[in-house]
C-alpha cells in the first residue's frame, strides 16, 4: 500500500481566513494519515487580474461582513490578532517568495516558515513587506533568499500552476484533487477524509 | 421571560445554497427553542447593482467552483436536484413577490410556501418564472396576489430592509442581529445559538 497523498494548501500571507485555516491544516491532516504541502498563492493576481474582483473588504456590503466574520473567528478561535482586517494590505511578494524557495529547497520547514510569517503579520501585526524585514522572523538565508531570482521564478510557477488548476481563493485544500475553498469547509473536509468522499 | 427572537432567514430562490439551506433552517432554530422568520431577496439587486459583481457562476475560476461545490454538496446530503448549477438562471421576481406576499399575510404558511416553490424549481426544475407558472405549485389564490402591486411593494420593502441592514448573499441567518452568511455556516450559527454568542 502506498501512503495516502498530501492535502495540498494554498494560502495568501495577506488572508486572514488563509491564517486561521494554517493553525488548523496539520492536526486536520493528521487525523487521517496525510501531510501537508505548503503552496503560496497571490490574491492580487487570481481575485483581481483573473477574475476581475475588487478586493474583499473593498467591496460593498461584503467588506464590513467581512471584517465582522474574522473579527468573530478570532474570537471564537481565540487566535492572536493585532492586525486589524481593515489595515492596509502589506504587499505579499517577499513572504510568498520566502515560501516557495522553502517549500521547493527545505520542505521539512516549511509548516514552521508559513506559521512564523503568519504569527508575525497577523497575530503581531508586524510589516513583512520587504526580503530585509523576514531577516528577524526566518532568519538571514531566507531573507536572502527571498530576494533573489530562484525564489520569485518558482512563486510564478506556483501561481500559474494554481491557477491552471482552478484555485482562485484563500484558503484553498485540495484532497486527492477535490478542492475547497474556505475556512468555513474545514468541517466538510473533515468528513470527505473520514469517508474518502461521495 | 420573553421568548427569543425568531431566527432572521434571508434567500434567494435562484440560490441553489439557499435552497439547501431552507432544508435546515427550521431544524436549527427548533434545536434551539427558535422559530424562523422567512425574507425573500433579490441578488440581482445587492450582488450585482450594488455590490457591483457578476452571478457567481459567471465569474472566471469561481463559476467552476461553485458548480462542483453544488453538486458535491447535493450528492453528501442527498438533496433532490433536477435543475443543474449551470442551467440558465431564472427571473425570481414571481416566487420573491409571492413568498413576500405570504410572508406579511399567512405567516404561518411561509415555511411550506418556501419549501414548495424551492422543490418546484430545484428539485424538479420547473419554470417559476411568471405568477401563473405558481399556480400549480401553490393555489390559484397566491397566484394572483404574486401578480399584484401589493406582492411587490412587500418584495421592495424585503429588499430594502435587507440592503440597509447589510445582507448581500443567500443564504444569510440573522441570530439577534448577527449575520452569518453561507450555508457552510450553519455548524458555526449551531455553535452560536448553543452558547449565547461570544
Amino acid at each position: 500500500m502506498t501512503a495516502p497523498a498530501p492535502l495540498d494548501f494554498h494560502f495568501d500571507f495577506i488572508s486572514p481566513y488563509g491564517y486561521f485555516a494554517s493553525l488548523r491544516i496539520e492536526d486536520l491532516a493528521a487525523r487521517h494519515g496525510r501531510t501537508v504541502r505548503w503552496h503560496p498563492m497571490l490574491l492580487g493576481v487570481s481575485v483581481m487580474k483573473v477574475m476581475g474582483l475588487k478586493p474583499l473588504l473593498d467591496t460593498p456590503l461584503k467588506g464590513p461582513y467581512t471584517e465582522r466574520d474574522v473579527l468573530r473567528y478570532a474570537r471564537e478561535h481565540r487566535v492572536p490578532m493585532q492586525r486589524q482586517p481593515a489595515d492596509p494590505v502589506m504587499q505579499p511578494l517577499a513572504c510568498a517568495r520566502a515560501m516557495a524557495w522553502v517549500a521547493a529547497h527545505q520542505p521539512q520547514r516549511a509548516a514552521e516558515v508559513a506559521h512564523r510569517m503568519y504569527a508575525a503579520y497577523w497575530g503581531q501585526g508586524l510589516d513583512l513587506s520587504t526580503p530585509q524585514s523576514l531577516a528577524p522572523v526566518l532568519g538571514a538565508e531566507l531573507a536572502e533568499a527571498a530576494a533573489g531570482e530562484d525564489a520569485a521564478r518558482l512563486l510564478r510557477a506556483e501561481v500559474d500552476a494554481a491557477l491552471a488548476a482552478g484555485i482562485f481563493g484563500s484558503p484553498t485544500v485540495v484532497v486527492d484533487g477535490e478542492p475547497f475553498w474556505g475556512i468555513d469547509k474545514f468541517e466538510q473536509i473533515e468528513r470527505w477524509l473520514a469517508t474518502g468522499g461521495w
